[in-house]
């Protein structure tokens, strides 16, 4: 039987890449997409067509609209604006207002029971401490205590068999992503990164402003359109 | 302004329990449902009385039918019958039909992005591993886990004033929360526990069985309808 892995799949470059390098380790993909009141739902329609891509033998959509009810985030709430320019926020030492609260921890709990359910080994995501946008929950010391976390919470993990978190990005640079995404022939014409969630991106979040800074120093053409530019 | 606390309220006995311990220590409750494709709605209905006996600010009931859609549990899905009898399953160190993949890690999850978004400073949670059904994510040891994962995956963590999971039944015997609930006047005659959810319970599944034990141990008649005796 083959070996199962389940990728949660935004429809941005990281989660994208994250199912080329699924791929490349000899997974079965199960890519699982959360439907949370985002403000656009482009990023939904860009991984269906990712999954697409990769034939998966299912893509879930998993509705978290208890989030946008809950608000709390530029990223899910209307009254939050979405700030144009907040590069490099991490340096600021700075949580940014897209931080939507408890993201990847409830992505990654609702990833384990599927994981659970499907009889996958591992769960890949995207996250990256190189490169962000300040979250905390993106950071390698939340994937190592979640991963301690999930192995006391399951069944698989009282059992021995354990399911694993791997964020093969998260040492990463936007740069070093790109170009081990293009080695493994990653779609990044179905991506999407843009926080404005328009047919063409803004060019001027600071999700597309990383996102254009790590093709330009991988020395690639970003192959998605751009209002600017 | 008063301090607040989110509750995971189930409409149990254990959880119950849990909102007169937080009302008894001063906080201000804000009670979360999740409604996960149960066999039946009565828990939910239930946990709605229980809010308003509280006189709560506001009751969130969260839809988490993904977990209903992807089974895996006698509780979620028709295909797997729930047990009759299975008490004591801790004792052979095997898990029960009946757990829920990562459900407890999926409700601390989204109790933590709420409690970030009212402000709670605490989530109260009524696990159990004493009198319990041998669920790994009942343990202290995942609470304990779960709560360092909090701290780093949150922005209040980040900043440190954090948010804790207390789960104050955990050492207790039912008899021992029973006795503590009635101190407080905690309304259990608005609660249920019975797996098969009918209006009266069926007092012979695993659920009903651990509760009956408690009340009869505490010297108290319970104060909900049962088929049997």
């Amino acid at each position: 039987m083959e070996k199962k892995a389940v990728v949660v799949l935004s429809g941005g470059l990281d989660s994208t890449t994250c199912m080329g390098i699924a791929k490349d380790a000899g997974y079965e993909l199960y890519p699982l997409t959360f439907y949370y009141g985002q403000r656009h739902n482009r990023e939904v329609e860009q991984a269906k067509k990712i999954a697409d891509f990769y034939g998966v033998p299912a893509h879930r959509l998993v509705n978290l609209d208890f989030l946008g009810q809950i608000g709390g985030s530029a990223l899910t709430d209307t009254n939050i604006e979405v700030p144009v320019v907040q590069a490099n926020a991490a340096d600021e030492e700075e949580i940014p207002a897209t931080y939507v609260p408890a993201r990847n921890m409830i992505f990654l709990s609702l990833a384990v029971a599927y994981a659970e359910v499907v009889g996958a080994e591992v769960i890949y995501i995207g996250v990256s401490a190189v490169d962000y946008s300040g979250y905390p929950d993106c950071r390698p010391e939340f994937i190592r205590s979640m991963n301690e976390t999930v192995h006391l919470a399951t069944k698989a993990g009282a059992k021995g068999t354990g399911i694993r978190i791997e964020a093969p990005l998260a040492h990463l640079s936007k740069k070093e992503t790109i170009e081990w995404g293009l080695a493994l022939g990653v779609p990044y014409e179905l991506s999407t990164s843009c926080y404005q969630g328009g047919a063409e991106a803004c060019g001027e979040c600071d999700s597309c402003r990383l996102r254009l800074k790590g093709f330009a120093e991988a020395g690639v053409k970003d192959p998605i359109s751009y209002q600017k530019g």
